[in-house]
């Protein structure tokens, strides 16, 4: 009965999902194809017909067999950013004690649908003749939507059904495409880190969220022991952050133009390096001389994205220092007093911080792009000004500095806006009895939809290894050589 | 006297391994050398003269210090499949709740003894004037037979010594490598990542050994709740899955004609994340309404198989999308419904699995690759027909694609065949008692071969921190700051 | 009252840090500027002027836009060292029972700290009028200091303070580059792998400094039983090891000159996987007829050490082989014999076994480059001679191969000379007490700085689950699907 019960939800879920799974098969095989460089040549020739007279020129000019440098340009750094989505985000999460089979099954649930989802809401948005083309760069862009998604996913960790969690990522993706499609088509913002299109989006929508689904649970004075970590699952969670910390410079410089990419990762590089030190500063000052391991764990990669706005930019190595230190303070004060203020008061309850961690440094860094695009000049950028700035390129708008930073600062209104409201109204369909809202007991908890490792007890083991015995009776050698059966049995 | 005992059946093992790691030392001594590339240009003009005229003109036409690009067109691609040989296929395997030291250590000594013995093999199927030639593409292919082995590995996991693990390994590589070498130079077979010469052999092989080497105690009734994992070691088997299933796209591509590359990234990429989902459908469907974690570890990598023969191949993103669902929908119900007919009604007992993620998905993508190659036109191929298809190159042969179909499911014929031959010729020399069969009782358990950790008891740790206490007293500051002895021993 | 004490403690940690990395963001504003490469063009030509001729014609041949390479050749390689700074050494340290937090958090800290630190240290010795480039290889050459400090860290873990590791890491990496800087420019040193100056010094250094720092405590019978792992802690650590395993190729091809990367991969890809298999031969042979975890962990890797002054040179695959077994027999030699020695009768204590996976290899190292050198010659490298050992170039100084060889010992002298004397200097200015000695209670124990998870026991959990049972009520579907409240509890 318990079991029928349980499996009605569940099997709602896995309806839904196939039903999703058909409809991207449907769409990828109506609208999608390969780009030029993974077609054959021939189609690649009836492609260009259709398309812009600077491709035509770039496919004609290109020999039959003429190797294709896509992968050897874009690959390494597309499996760092792919590494972060599913093993960054993935092992940070499982710090909750008891859900972590949930936090890294979700997770990889939600990113292998998003990059489904992903591609083709970006392609529709970029359609040739009713055809969008897949290539390197499709599989990049389409990890940074499922980094946005994820941020969402942070917020709301553990408070979810599955159902729940995919339909947020349904209508999250198509949200967030639109709004990064009319922010860099149309305001031609800068943000080759997606620290405002990424970052605060997938923040600021998980928050509006995860407030529209506040439960009285949560005010319980002991709730939250529910979310307790162990020393065991802190170290898991560890290896999301390092690796998220150690390929953040790949994030913050693929999409970057081939010759600024280097200055990308130097600016992350050195932008993160302070900020794990500032975070060890912090947590001394802010959590009782203590070092915290929640502040190691998620602090530490603020500057991250505090720089992801502008790791393009002429920021200076000092720059990039000053950026990171800030980020991990900001950060720190977030988890340390703004996080109480937010949950207590304005009922917003952020099982991972994605505020400190994406939210607050997200906005740092609009903020900070605005500031660097004001002071963009050609004695700064030389000949490379239009380079880093289009916008700002004469047969291109001719945009000036301060209108560029503007620009930056609309984009991040823009995207506030998108964000809070759409996450809201997303809380409010999530609310739907029919997407079957987890029973409190179940919050935080694997046991809702995984199936558990059964127990074996001391005796039972006992038991069995001393039926084995038998087998070993006509092995004299190793008779001999058996460990006593207490000493098999004490790890 | 056990200590003896087990001395004697562990000692063994170790004059065998330096035996054959003596071996390979004089086997590359006298038969391995340096690439062209890697070797100095003068020793270089001694090479050319004694190589193809292509070669030739190739070494002539380099100047004496023009880069070589060998390790920047593969090195990333085989670092990671090097790290889905070491990271992915050895935590893929912690899951036994008592055999982690043992999957991690033999799975890294096995990798290690066959990227050796592998080279050799190779090399000496290609051998130019009683020499073989060292360089980037070795490693990878290297690393690939590395990946047979560890599939046959997983199949008889917890139940063999290590001895019989190395003698499995010794000889496995050689069948495989004499398969492979038929396989693609003779039936001119197209498997860029090996689904065929690497995953179906591997998963057969293994199982015909398991066969013959089926004991009695696999019939217990109770007899897999040894083989039962706890929540721990479960997301250390994440670890393993998540790095397989991310790099993927690497194993299916590393060895494609450079301008295929990108099109088996596409399309490993797209059919890896359709199969995660198909996963959880099924998990719900085929498990009672829960998500299993040994489905997520498992099947989610099945597209990857599914997909390795084709991956270069037009099948178009909506086909890669069907083919990882497929895989999944299949490798899932081979963990819920074959598995137990194997192990119950064909005495096959397979430990982690492998039929379910490498045998029916091979199996699968050789007849997926039958049917792409029987539609092969120049319509759909244009001018790189005969780089994808060499085979049906006037030049070469000229086979038409029908012909070329049947070939592929030749090779899936002989590959099972030779698999399943000398899996149980090898299953039947690993009965041999001089092989340290192991003993029943330790079964799945580390405690066979393994210095286990040494446990502290609460008040030996207690009695330790007081002793400890007395270098305390003289410093002042500090003692006020001690925390309660039983603060520090709660942890 | 405690809390304080300790506060007092912890703070000065902080306040110290704060400093340093206040004076980290001056010295970068006043001395560090982009590399040409990172920078734009017209500050490239400002550049170019105060430059070298070389320099100058290199970048005035170079067009505005001509993409940069830098990143395409360095950045997966130097990704792979900067796992094995974070991911690698972090977690083969976490095999300490109580020490996890600690090993991963101070870890990721003197990494940080020294990637700043350490670009500030070399940029002053390489001053251009009083400024110093960065780009990617600053960022390599920042990671490679971290691995010396991370080595020396090995030595004393789990018995200093955070504040004491901050002043041992400032120390060190100002001697650590000087002498760096006179062995490569002056001495003109062959040590492409960092084994000399990196693994040399980072052990000596360390266990210099652990003699001067020896406590009465490590003599008691049963200290080290503090130091005990767990199978948990042993399969984090395996994570450790097995990442520094995969990539140490790239530690030592990173830094060397581009046709001769693919030589080293190779050498210490093969060095490697012999030094595996010697492992666990020594394994058996030296550990009463077991396998040992401790051996496994750090014995497997000192082949990459071994083989790194070498690693581009004509040391062929066999030799390459020969090499990595030696250093695997060596290193389980030190760990099985020697240790108890240094331990014991020279009052070293050396938590992580540093001299014998870092220190006796890398000593091993130095001399088989002396050998290599000794050995250089016309016939063997024809005209790439003087591309490997560019100091025997005629219009270099022209050394003979006996002279380089001397170099290559006197460069061991030097270093061990100066690891020794600077870390026992070292080591006295640890023991003053304003750099808070941890008190003998807290050594090798988190609780001594970081904040502990606090423990939820089954009484307080069942407790909220019941509260919650209450929401539960009006969900009509759900209460029937509870799973009953012990089977909530039981995992």
């Amino acid at each position: 009965m318990a079991l029928h019960g349980e499996g009605a939800g569940s099997k709602k879920f896995a309806v839904v999902l196939l039903v999703f799974q058909i409809l991207f098969i449907v769409l990828f095989g109506i609208f999608g194809k390969y780009h030029l460089d993974a077609a054959p040549p021939k189609q690649a020739e009836t492609t260009t017909i259709t398309s812009s007279g600077v491709r035509l020129a770039a496919s004609t000019s290109k020999a039959p067999y003429e190797p294709d440098h896509a992968v050897r340009d874009y690959y390494p750094m597309f499996q760092d950013v792919h590494v972060m989505m599913f093993i960054g985000f993935g092992y940070l999460m499982t710090f909750l004690r008891k859900y972590g089979y949930s936090s890294l099954s979700i997770n990889f649930l939600l990113a292998a649908f998003v990059i489904q989802w992903g591609t083709l809401m970006r392609g529709l948005l970029h359609l040739h003749d009713w055809q969008f083309e897949i290539n390197m760069t499709t599989l990049l862009t389409s990890d940074f939507t499922a980094a946005c998604i994820l941020i969402s996913f942070g917020a709301v960790l553990g408070k979810l059904s599955p159902l729940q969690y995919v339909i947020m990522a349904f209508i999250e993706v198509a949200v967030f495409s639109v709004n990064e499609w009319v922010g860099i088509n149309y305001l031609k913002t800068l943000d080759v880190g997606g620290s405002i299109f990424v970052h605060v989006f997938g923040a600021y929508f998980g928050l509006a969220m995860s407030r529209v689904l506040y439960r009285w649970e949560y005010s319980m004075g002991d709730f939250n022991t529910l979310k307790f970590n162990t020393k065991t699952t802190d170290l898991f969670s560890m290896i999301g952050t390092i690796f998220l910390w150690m390929f953040w410079p790949s994030f913050n410089s693929a999409m970057a133009a081939e010759e600024l990419q280097q200055r990308a990762v130097i600016n992350t590089y050195f932008c993160l390096a302070s900020c794990c030190v500032a975070t060890f500063i912090c947590s001394i000052f802010f959590h009782h001389g203590k070092i915290s391991m929640e502040l190691i764990q998620n602090a530490t990669l603020a500057g991250g994205v505090a720089i992801g706005s502008t790791a393009d930019m002429m920021v200076h190595p000092y720059g990039a220092l000053i950026i990171g230190f800030g980020a991990g303070v900001l950060s720190c004060a977030g988890f340390c007093f703004i996080n109480n203020v937010l949950e207590r008061r304005l009922k917003v309850h952020d099982t991972c911080g994605v505020n400190n961690l994406h939210g607050m440094p997200g906005v740092l860094a609009a903020v900070i792009s605005a500031i660097v695009c004001a002071f963009a000049s050609e004695s700064l950028y030389g000949s490379s000004l239009y380079k880093v700035f289009p916008s700002m390129d004469p047969d291109n708008g001719g945009r000036s500095p301060m209108y560029q930073a503007l620009y930056q600062l609309s984009a991040l209104g823009m995207t506030l806006a998108t964000a809070l409201i759409s996450g809201a109204i997303t809380g409010f369909i999530l609310r739907l009895k029919f997407l079957d809202p987890l029973p409190g007991p179940l919050l935080f908890d694997d046991a809702a939809y995984f199936a558990l490792p059964d127990q074996v007890t001391h005796d039972q083991e006992k038991h069995i290894r001393n039926q084995l015995e038998g087998s070993a009776r006509d092995q004299y050698e190793f008779s001999a050589a058996l460990p006593k059966n207490d000493r098999l049995l004490t790890h």
